[in-house]
């Protein structure tokens, strides 16, 4: 690698080790079970977390580089998910973060190979609608990875809710895909409680292209107007 | 500003930032979701959090100034539910303090649109009964004040569920609304949980009049008598 | 008082004011909403939470000393609870410590009237059985110390919950009566768990007495054998 | 003891004291109700929590050292549950470590005497099909010990749900028993919550095969190979 590939990795080591915190901050992982990565932009390379090892004892230095092919170029055994997120990376080039949970509220609706209807605002903001289902793929090859891409390819949901597993989100970065997967189980979590209790209200599709639209232009800090 | 203006602000900007440290620990806000105001005394102005800051990251410098048209005084871009804070202000002068969130429980209801029944003793203190309903309204306009303040007025509850969106609380003061917010969510779960497994028992009207006039008139440490 | 009260005393606002910590580490109070009391023993005394003031405020210093009607002794204004307390320690000689909070799951049990059925050993052993249902009683009198006194007197339970209210536990100290607390409603937690999917299965009472009786007798460090 | 042995025991006092941060991290225990134990490789010997402790206050002195009949080797009262720990080492050799606790979810399976049916690929990897129940046993003598091995031999769960009681998790050492104990909640919780609302999705048992087979011989760091 030359210098600023270098300096690139070693930034994109310590953001996605320290994204790991997030994870446990919002009780989306119990032990060893979420992962985040990092696309290195520019080059057919991404950071990831190890395999196996505990979230208190994650740092910049044993974070893992790997090709787009999931082959490790610098560090120990990464995440076992690496296959699905490097087939992310291949086929869309655009992401340049990918999140990997078992959080509860959201799995549930794995488990029943249900969407999550769009009940909440907050769900329009993010989401921009439904949350869909994956479809049930073993580990091992390519098939998660395919999964997650044809249901994500043309759909503005950033989350994917693989049936009986899991969610994977995308982002432009790895922090839009751990704050996708962070919103995901928020609202996963009250459309759950919401239904439990009888039917929740609908959000007409006009509305909810209308918060949509607002959300991804103007939310958030605006660089100052030149 | 004049000088007891500026002591005014400053002290303010201090007690708003700190404030929202009591959304993350009564968990009631993912991610950048709620938010914290008050106004400034006798002044055309408010303090509140800026947009899509970390909660870690927020500090007294960090908090915005705007007037009560929302425009900004003072600070970078407010949070995007300023507006709203800003009509509640305008409408309501006895309101010194507004808090938004999306906790969970709470806007469980709000996504069926239901208000909550007064089922606990703790309801009746602190709202006086129900906690009422909001209509549905999209932001970037006046409509989310206008709702709020269409529900609250002449209501004895210092929260609404606004629709399929969340909770907005009001009170003398931000930290009288930042405690309607936790008390809200605190009894919208109990309430969530009694119904869950049957039909809750009701308070007797006279009961809750009774239980709130006593809360809002003796609780809590007296000025020594003189 | 002399030298030796004033010591015992001392003790007790220490214990009294660490013990609220186990109410906030096991999120069985939101905001001020639960307090804690201990009997200074063979005194007509008892050390209590103040009014309305924030857990992470409390400190020995700030703890009340009131006589058994709860006229304050030293201190600002005692919890709201104080009569509920003071009647306990009068009619309880026993009595050394009283909890009161609104957990959640327990207050779901009491905001439906029902008691807690004995599906767990935990139960058997903490509580000898069911949890009880107390009446709905008005803050301001002695009804809810009659109230918690008639339904424990003669009971197993050190807990009760009073209806649309929240929970009392009692214990030979105030330790005693905050793992009553702690335990209670973990137990009221998993047996809502329990029952929202299907019926439980009942320990037959000979079994609950069995595991009473020694869990009562035998667990925990015993003094050396002299 | 030997100074080898010596050294041994010293070390598992460590781990142990240190794995029931743990069972608090993850909520799994309340008060003192949890508790682990190591077998000391090749030795009659166990290391177990000491009886009714708070785990603020474990730490590797205050453990206890038994041998295989439960009987104190070196230390105070043992936790109440050593005798049906013994009984699972004396039963079973390749057991290094049990973990006993009553967390939430997976004990209201185990309150309706249902084990937990295999919707979830964590599972599969983990349990390697459903979580089975063992019988109702009381305290005392060697019936919970006897109910576990009866339930766990030939079973590829590390994890049994006693009846009305709680959780017992074995592994080949004290952590894997810890992961394991941590995993049965995780996967107890979601399996509640996606069956609350509806009908989970079956995992055909070859796949279930397939994904058990490859967590158990691929996952996590591998040593290097030479």
């Amino acid at each position: 690698m030359n210098t600023e590939v270098t300096r690139q990795v070693a930034a994109l080591r310590d953001t996605v080790a320290r994204l790991h915190r997030e994870l446990t901050r919002y009780d989306l992982v119990a032990w060893t079970s979420g992962n985040v990565s990092a696309r290195v932009p520019g080059q057919e390379l991404m950071v990831i977390k190890p395999s196996g090892v505990d979230y208190d004892d994650l740092t910049a230095e044993t974070m893992v580089v790997c090709d787009l092919n999931g082959t490790v170029v610098d560090g120990t055994s990464p995440s076992s998910d690496t296959a699905a997120h490097a087939y992310v990376y291949r086929a869309m080039p655009e992401v340049g973060g990918v999140v990997h949970t078992h959080s509860g509220y959201a799995t549930a609706w794995a488990a029943r190979g249900e969407a999550i209807p769009c009940w909440l605002t907050a769900q329009a903001d993010e989401f921009g609608g439904e949350i869909p289902i994956g479809p049930f793929a073993l580990i091992g090859g390519d098939d998660i990875g395919k999964g997650i891409v044809s249901t994500l390819s043309g759909h503005r949901s950033p989350a994917v809710l693989m049936r009986n597993h899991g969610v994977f989100t995308i982002g432009k970065d790895a922090r839009a895909a751990v704050k996708a997967a962070v919103m995901c189980e928020d609202v996963a979590r009250t459309a759950h409680l919401a239904r439990a209790l009888g039917q929740p209200v609908p959000i007409a599709p006009a509305d909810i292209d209308s918060l949509y639209d607002r959300y991804q232009n103007v939310y958030g800090q605006r660089p100052p107007a030149h």
